[in-house]
């Protein structure tokens, strides 16, 4: 049962064994919607923009009316009156007529497109038009943003600030999303104390309880701490039993001991359609990862050294809150900052190494594509969460890679 | 009073005119922190862990009395008894005597290091250790994540998961945040219907009230969408003022047309205590700005064209946010995507040019560093939200740049 997988190898394993296993599809309003993970593709109902409008405060034009008009040879075209904002032109724009239009305004019928203001002169009941335009100059076309049935926003997409706006203004309200993961988390553990509590020599309060959860609401999950279990089994299976009722994923943070964690792996493997997949990583920090399932429900064992647990939940408990959102596991393009090593670094090998770390600003090593920015590795054990509170982020050292020389390039992964 | 500025003159200017302006600081429990701005350093109460700890399962031992120890010549010790998770040791560490200590257990009195439980062999009441330890190995130091005294978290941060981890580690569960400033959002144009409503000829739904509400929750305000205003200096100017009894900040977006511009600045040097800082910003999308206070109050006067509206949101609105809940402007190290750009592009210069752009993987240049990652330009008006919904992210061509060659690598900012 004790496989020691690599980072990939245990996300690939985390990830199959979550094919299918969705959350529900539930209605939102569009309003509330920022980060949530879309469930059915959002196609445009109509063109968008529905009518051609103007870019510019000018005149609408027929572009063939203007072509070869100058400044000293103006078009002169007779003015038709007035485009009003949120109006429909005073009618349709024939050979030789132009119509004032603000930016914004709708393009009349028979107008292709607006000569600035700048460039035109109004002379009487005429307008004098000093530069040629080209059709479509200075407007937006009908469709230009969408066309009718086009895709705008699919599924398995995160909801940003703009897709709220484009759905504004196709009157979409509403919107089909994947529910938010319901996260049981538990801490173990019988020196563990709640945060609340005065610790007597040999406690120490509870820290994965909190952040965990503070993580699972910043990966949109809902995160539902339950407190503090004894180290035993039979009180484990009990517990994690109960949530099952309710939970989409359970986290079980602690047992750091070979013991605790031998009851885990137990806890887990004996539960109703239950089973261990995995039981470590080649990784540092993160290495004692437990994972199996009961009835298809993820269980994720994670350490109770704080670094650990965190670097676990980032690595691999947030790729499963992402696949049952129907996102992909990672994504896309993750922005990293990139820093030079500011001293060499050892490694193993064999493992990854995530390495945490403070950027500064450095002098320029006067190398190229050097943007001063530098790397000072925090050393700490798993343990020491301060090695994560006192820094911005991480890099990774792969696994066929023994050391890294100062001044190397890396990329850091803020958190 | 029609300044164009660059961008960093006019976010020096606002960043100015908000000095001192803080909003309230208010008391929150720990648990709900995540994101907040800290109003007052965090100092470490006590040392942090308050006991010297066992990171692996193992004997707790002198140093002293396992020097020279090896597998031939093992250190016999006194096994003295064995300590439990959460408890006290039973009793100190006498010269030649060792303890059983799981790991996270507290390592007892005299005692200043442990060996792993593998390097061990209980014999009788004896313990033979094969290995020799130095001194604080395989344990964590009382005060090795924080001293008594030390700065934990500084104000002027904002709060991560680890952070309410190690507040929780220290009993700490309320923490002084500034409040999250109050946005007060209208929408203005004769043109502008609410999402829900049928647009008739010439008309459209609002984009910009929700897209600048979403982006305003994702950085850290509470936004107050207060509809859509007519273009008009009255109607504007009354609903401004009521506005500013409640508001930390007003935006007023709308208004593309010089006259409806005219309206905005007029309405916004016409407030009690206000005036007209700057109008017009050197960039694209996003020139039309108008930026203003009214009794100090900063008031955004942000074009009605979407994409113009939500730059100048992420340029000027978002740092001012920041500054006003106490954070630095702009954080410390801002995290992109690097790629290669997948086509000429020209800039005219004298401003700078943010490019919405498509990422996808590309086929490797065999360019030194090269990450595969290109980057494809979404072309556009500053009206067409789409170039922002179907994009990835943007880059900036800055002001003294005409223009970049295919291949050149650019910092792609996701969002």
């Amino acid at each position: 049962m004790l496989t020691v997988l690599t980072v990939r190898e245990a996300q690939r394993r985390i990830i199959n064994s979550l094919k299918g296993k969705l959350t529900e599809i539930e209605t939102i309003s569009v309003e509330k919607s920022l980060g949530r993970a879309v469930a059915k593709d959002v196609i445009a109902p109509y063109m968008l923009p529905p009518f051609a409008r103007s870019t510019m405060d000018g005149f609408a034009v027929r572009a063939a009316d203007t072509f070869g008009a100058s400044d000293s040879i103006p078009a002169l075209l007779k003015l038709k009156g007035n485009i009003l904002m949120g109006q429909e032109p005073p009618g349709s724009l024939e050979p030789g007529e132009a119509m004032e239009i603000p930016t914004g305004g709708m393009i009349p019928a028979g107008g292709d497109s607006v000569v600035m203001l700048e460039h035109c002169e109004i002379i009487g009941d005429q307008v004098a038009v000093y530069r040629p335009a080209a059709p479509f100059d200075n407007t937006i076309q009908v469709g230009d943003d969408f066309k009718k049935g086009e895709l705008v926003i699919p599924s398995g997409r995160s909801i940003r600030s703009q897709d709220i706006g484009i759905l504004s203004s196709m009157g979409v309200l509403q919107l089909k999303v994947y529910s938010r993961p319901r996260v049981v988390i538990f801490s173990t553990g019988d020196e563990i104390i709640p945060p609340w509590m005065e610790p007597k020599p040999g406690q120490i309060r509870d820290i994965n309880g909190s952040a965990l959860a503070a993580l699972t609401e910043e990966s949109g999950g809902i995160p539902d701490y339950r407190g503090i279990i004894k180290d035993d089994k039979i009180t484990l299976h009990q517990a994690v039993l109960e949530a099952l009722d309710e939970a989409d994923i359970v986290l079980i943070s602690g047992g750091s001991s070979v013991g605790t964690r031998d009851v885990a792996v137990k806890v887990i493997d004996e539960l109703p359609g239950g089973g261990v997949f995995f039981h470590g990583v080649s990784m540092k920090p993160g290495k004692p990862l437990i994972y199996g399932t009961s009835d298809s429900i993820p269980i994720f064992g994670l350490s109770g050294n704080p670094v650990s647990a965190l670097f676990s939940f980032l690595l691999f408990v947030r790729p499963a809150l992402r696949v049952m959102q129907g996102l992909s596991p990672f994504p896309p393009f993750v922005p990293y900052v990139e820093a030079r090593l500011d001293t060499n670094l050892s490694s193993p090998g064999g493992r990854e190494d995530y390495i945490r770390v403070s950027l500064y600003e450095g002098s320029n090593s006067g190398k190229e594509g050097d943007n001063n920015i530098r790397a000072r590795p925090i050393f700490g054990g798993a343990g020491l969460l301060s090695t994560m509170v006192k820094g911005d982020g991480y890099f990774i050292i792969p696994r066929d890679t023994e050391g890294l020389p100062e001044g190397e390039k890396v990329k850091v992964y803020i958190y």
